[in-house]
């Protein structure tokens, strides 16, 4: 499957097979079949002619006659200055019904899978149990969390006489874990939370798509950053939602660009402190446009602060809910900074909305598991993720800066974005025509672990993403030295 | 809100106004509203015209009279033999723009709420902590948990090391706990299911949206049975289906008028052990008969086991996916015989839909939390499941013998229903005028939990659902006597 995808654009779908018809006919071709077959997603962008031209080995004139047509059959939109893109809605045809189609040839007949489960495959991310290694991006090192007092916390409150961790709960989560991540958040990241705003949840997945079924019915519009998160963009899709990806540039997302697309979106998907992937911060001008359009549309501002604990250089920046408590709704995750295993997440929703979101979370799966809250709550509200930020900010700091250091061996190769927050650096290929998802693949084959850049929704960037965290000084140099020989060997 | 609901036939909805116009234009326009407002779910089933009158203190001819307007108009469908029912689709409007206008109304300009969130609104259930009390239904009484083991349990996998616990898991859930899984259902159940079937959630609810995500799209109908489990009904809503009530009798769901009302529902949500809430067993032929169905259109059966492991009188009837596992989604949950605050449940899906449930649960929320999944796996592969299950067999028992002979006291004014299994039983009331909302909202006020028979989805039955697994002697004894004073002075 991570081959198939990571060849879309430079075999499976576009190389021009010799023997049928003009050049321009066999793209046009083959792009309307990756959207019918769902391989394209609606609204999702295309290479930019030049690298389609280049990739396939054809004129740019050919590649630029195929688009006309594909634009002029509806299928492809062009918005001069940001790119081309899939067409949100299909020309001429019942979208749901040339899917069943294209779905019955390839499974027995009496299998029916919904149009939305179709949204869900080729999913990326984990099915399989991930070990960390370098330098995985977005997974904290187990090194650093103290697991002997998460086990003493555990072995307390498993048998605190008269605690509730035994029955059905609440379903927005156990007061005491509300009130500590309220207080946590408040003083952090500057928001402007009661606990009564706080909903606990499984993961930031839950909490977007709980977001999602809330503020937005099937068909309607949200923003998304591109390059962005991708499971939380197959979320939104899983939710129905029609994902419209916006530009981002050093400022963070285009709002410009999104009023041009697609003005009346009901959300917007958006990561202010720390980009995901590219690193940059959104700036205050930005942050003021986005929250003027959400006041203007009466939509809602999803504020992922995935890592938003961890900045290195400058001043923290405030997150944007405490700008605007009333348009964003603020998601925080423990399972990035304690352990992936935990699963607990939470939203900090606008008062008006705190109902629907409890009732939304009811319907899901009734509440989160108790004992875990109840121990999680203990853990901070004893100082103990106070104290565990604190040295996994220091420690992180210095395995930032080894890895800057020791990463100048890749200096003529690669550009790399900011790494001044967070737990990820990017880098982009000084020279583009290096197949980042080959690198990627190659790389992984000798136990190293980087993502590719084009894998991040816009397939015009290419580089490489790399998770500092979970790499000490020796692991650090010596992946490197295998990222430089990948790339060099695909040049 | 719950005062409300109570009386949405009795007093708010229906009441005539005195002021108003004649007898029949004034009930139908309360019943318009309730269905415009949402009060009146699409597909519900009205009460019949006798019960209407009999409760408007209006003459029988003047309700048939605002009936026939209301189906003439489109507002409701009349099904022979069947009932009347809210039409599936309102005439004349656009339903969204309808529920906004009324919706504004209510909220600042700036809020809005989707038309499935909606849907999920007066949710049945728990918001708050509950405890066990006499006769809260479905709730496993705690003090049979064997607490002490599973914190001896919990100990020992917290510290194993080089254990998974800690890191991002499978989404489908732990291998040792799917095998686990499998090999417990397969013995006590007659399940046919590999470890490869099984996909671990948090929840019963959680496995129901997943199938309806992915099985169904929104607008498609399901089947669920009326009267029945009202949260799972919601959590159908909330994923955009069409819910299609379809009665039940003794041999259980009526596929006959499953037929008639909706031939062509994506999939069916059937409690065949133990209807939730009269407590009849499927029928084989009733079996075959949905099975056959199923078969025919594609469609696939959701199997809530429940309680199925809680069976006092006769053979335990084998589970539905046993006869056809192609075609059925199996759900059981930890949360129901161990203790709730766990959050473990599961789905037994079909071969063919492995792959897109694994791909929606990861959507969803990831995975399910780790250490707990480490733990229930050690509990049921060393044996204790079983023997909880042995004792808790026993001890139910006894506590049903005990309920079904104290509850003599309340013969001359209810009929029990069937009592041969699971954690509740069904008591209709031989006066049908007695107000079942009525009855149990004063019981709580003394501190007896009893569920009013009505609130199950079809408002004609009347009656009171008791769960006696929670109450010792004593305390059934005190707390039917209470249900029988209350039940009298409603008279």
């Amino acid at each position: 499957m991570a081959k198939r995808a990571a060849s879309l654009f430079s075999i499976d779908v576009i190389s021009p097979d010799a023997d049928r018809g003009p050049a321009h006919m066999r793209v046009l071709e083959r792009i309307q079949t990756a959207i019918a077959s769902g391989a394209l997603p609606l609204n999702a962008r295309l290479p930019s002619s030049r690298t389609l031209a280049r990739d396939l080995g054809l004129s740019r004139n050919t590649v630029d006659e195929a688009l006309s047509r594909l634009v002029a059959e509806g299928f492809v939109v062009r918005h001069r200055g940001i790119g081309s893109f899939v067409s949100g809605s299909l020309p001429g045809r019942n979208r749901r019904s040339s899917q069943r189609t294209l779905d019955t040839q390839r499974r027995p007949s009496e299998v029916r899978v919904s149009d939305r489960a179709r949204t869900l495959m080729n999913y990326p991310g984990h099915y399989k149990a991930i070990e960390p290694i370098p330098f995985t991006p977005s997974l904290p090192p187990n090194e650093f969390f103290p697991r002997k007092t998460w086990q003493r916390l555990l072995n307390r409150e498993v048998r605190r006489p008269g605690a509730d961790y035994w029955h059905y709960g609440a379903s927005n989560g156990l007061a005491a874990l509300r009130e500590a991540i309220a207080a946590h958040a408040n003083a952090m990241r500057a928001t402007q939370a009661s606990a009564d705003q706080v909903l606990v949840t499984t993961s930031t997945q839950q909490a977007v798509e709980l977001a999602a079924k809330v503020v937005a019915d099937p068909g309607e519009a949200a923003w998304v950053e591109s390059p962005g998160y991708q499971p939380v963009q197959h979320c939104l899709r899983g939710a129905g939602l029609n994902v419209v990806p916006v530009p981002v540039d050093e400022q963070g997302i285009r709002v410009q660009a999104g009023l041009y697309l697609q003005p009346h979106a009901r959300l917007a998907y958006v990561t202010p402190a720390h980009q995901y992937p590219l690193g940059y911060e959104m700036s205050l001008l930005r942050r003021e446009a986005l929250l003027e359009w959400s006041r203007g549309e009466g939509s809602y501002i999803v504020e992922d602060d995935y890592d938003g604990d961890y900045r290195y250089e400058g001043r923290p920046i405030a997150s944007l809910q405490g700008m605007a408590p009333e348009r964003v709704i603020y998601i925080g995750s423990f399972n990035k900074i304690l352990f992936p295993g935990l699963r607990i997440a939470y939203a900090i929703v606008p008062e008006a909305l705190v109902g629907p979101f409890v009732d939304a979370k009811h319907a899901a799966d009734g509440h989160t598991a108790l004992l875990a809250q109840g121990v999680l709550a203990a853990f901070i509200s004893e100082g103990h993720l106070s104290e565990h930020l604190r040295a996994t900010r220091k420690s992180y700091d210095e395995r930032r800066l080894i890895f800057l250091k020791e990463a100048q061996v890749l200096r003529d190769v690669v550009r790399f974005g900011p790494a001044a927050a967070g737990m990820h650096v990017t880098a982009s290929f000084r020279d583009a025509k290096i197949d980042d998802r080959a690198v990627a693949e190659a790389c992984a084959g000798r136990g190293v672990v980087v993502g590719a850049l084009s894998r991040f929704g816009d397939v015009n960037l290419r580089g490489l993403v790399f998770g500092f965290a979970g790499a000490a000084a020796e692991a650090a140099r010596a992946g490197l030295g295998i990222v430089r020989e990948t790339i060099l060997a695909q040049k």
